[in-house]
């Protein structure tokens, strides 16, 4: 249970409804998550939100594979069950394999590990990393 | 300061400078950081580490810009200064754009956003996801 | 199921007893919640642990809703689902709206946008902030 | 020395110098903090953020020296120095008194030890927790 | 459900095989726990992590009780379920007492507690502590 | 700096002088470290804390070195600069040689890497597990 409802399409305020068609547009699919439903208790968050991550996630200077691998390596670094599931799957779709998804909680892993050792150890940054 | 001095090439023991010629030979650089010279207080540990984190980081499934750039965005989620600085700059030896580096960020940071959007309202994980 | 079994009232010790009547007494009501009747296993830490929030939550230059919303925020940033769904009703009993609630779910998830912004981007602290 | 230079005021792009001038007129001040002097480099993500932030933290449900506290009570729990020490300073410029700080970080930390407790052992949520 | 569904014994690779064969033999029983099983999907991974752990927690200057009680405290810290449970279980059967575990919890907490508080109000470290 | 100044001896209130009195005749030292020097802000908090840790960390079922090699260990994985810094030092006070301290290091690190395998891969937990 949620801490306040999923929204049903029938529930939706007018500017909560525009901004689900908005992403029934763009993702090409009926299905909206709860994500969505849940934010849309709050609809100019919805509405804030969606824009951003479509600005985000959009093809740039990296492509959305790469964007979405990050996204979910990031989930996985902040313990976000619904997030690792949910962009999970949206990686699966933009074609992550099973190796790479393997090969990707091996490097969140390993971070994991190295990025301890050296706060535990208190390592000072060499002069050659300062100008990065 | 660190916790334990960084050892210098003359300090080191027989194991741990056996690892550092390792890793000046895999670099091809005489430059050691001080991670790996903080870390030679435990030889055992450091050739683990060392070991590990070259199987990890080879190319596999994803190439190694991206493991990198991976790497990088966990370092931030974890707050790593010393993480978030050296493995910076290992991604722009092999190639990150600034502009590659602040979509990195971009991602990073709307990432937190979300996951703590989900986990704040206790998003009940949809049952698309659950397959996955 | 818990690490360690809820502790039903028969099952409390002398001193853990004392503590659910005073708990019971200061919140007017007999429902005591899980959390208590874990911790009920460590009577001292029982104790300390009650009266420690007791004295931090009590009305003083902050007023008591507003310290049960910066509760909450601090628990979803926390990532504990317990906490959030206990202090959430802690916050909706002591007046907190659905409207308030939104509003404070949006401004947790921002600052955590922003916070990995700036450790992601290694802001330099501005002297105008050193003073603080 | 942050990843990427904060930007003098002449080396900003022209969107990124209107939303310095939007920042100035908002504020009222010509003082602009390095965290949007570095996220310029970005000058989408800077609008985007600048534009969030202020409808996020506008008064509303909640008062804006509220939001503010929970900033800066969510900046502690993700340990962003710079955020606290700017968001501790805005709090400040909206009138937090010494005694309101020391009790907000007095919740916060509270707040950390009763988290760490619920997860530590596990808690089980309370039915009555559930319908919130 | 997991990302990856955990492997049966009939489902594994020869050198996964290999692995849990060595894990049966150290450990002395036929069970393999399901951390293993969903790993296994990637032998490499696999047999770096198990030799990992088992030369990290060999007896050494610490005896076994105490590593696997840190460790348990991390997973606590670090908000993983499945390694509170399968950790929680290997320190009861190295001779954790009910009482050790609580006292652990709260050093836990209590760290949680002091962590947060240095970080809130960001106190400089003193100079007796630097030479540590 | 800190966001409140360490108070020196001379501005403490009565309050808080008298717990400054208790910790250098529990601690046997003049020292007063700059995290009680900051506390002082709220003598209320301030005294709370110091009867709370000497609380948790007296001799009990665990002995007093175990506890601070636990204590050290949360703090690394809460990234706590001051918590190392001092409670390694009180470590090292208690007996920890450089050997106990690497392997401590190494098991934090170990456990921050498999609590995020565990978290990626979202294992199921084993039944065997669940009645801890």
């Amino acid at each position: 249970m949620a801490m306040m409802p999923p929204l049903a399409d029938a529930d939706l305020s007018a500017e909560a409804a525009a901004v689900f068609a908005d992403i029934r547009a763009t993702r090409q699919t009926e299905f909206v998550n709860n994500f969505w439903r849940v934010l849309a208790h709050d609809p100019v968050a919805l509405k804030r939100t969606w824009e951003s991550i479509r600005q985000v996630m959009a093809p740039g200077a990296l492509d959305p594979l790469t964007k979405e691998l990050i996204y979910v390596a990031v989930s996985m670094a902040n313990s976000c069950e619904y997030c690792i599931r949910s962009h999970g799957a949206a990686a699966r779709a933009k074609g992550m394999s099973d190796a790479q998804f393997m090969e990707l909680v091996a490097v969140v892993a390993m971070a994991a590990e190295t990025n301890r050792l050296a706060t535990a150890l208190q390592v000072p940054v060499d002069d050659a990393f300062k100008q990065v």
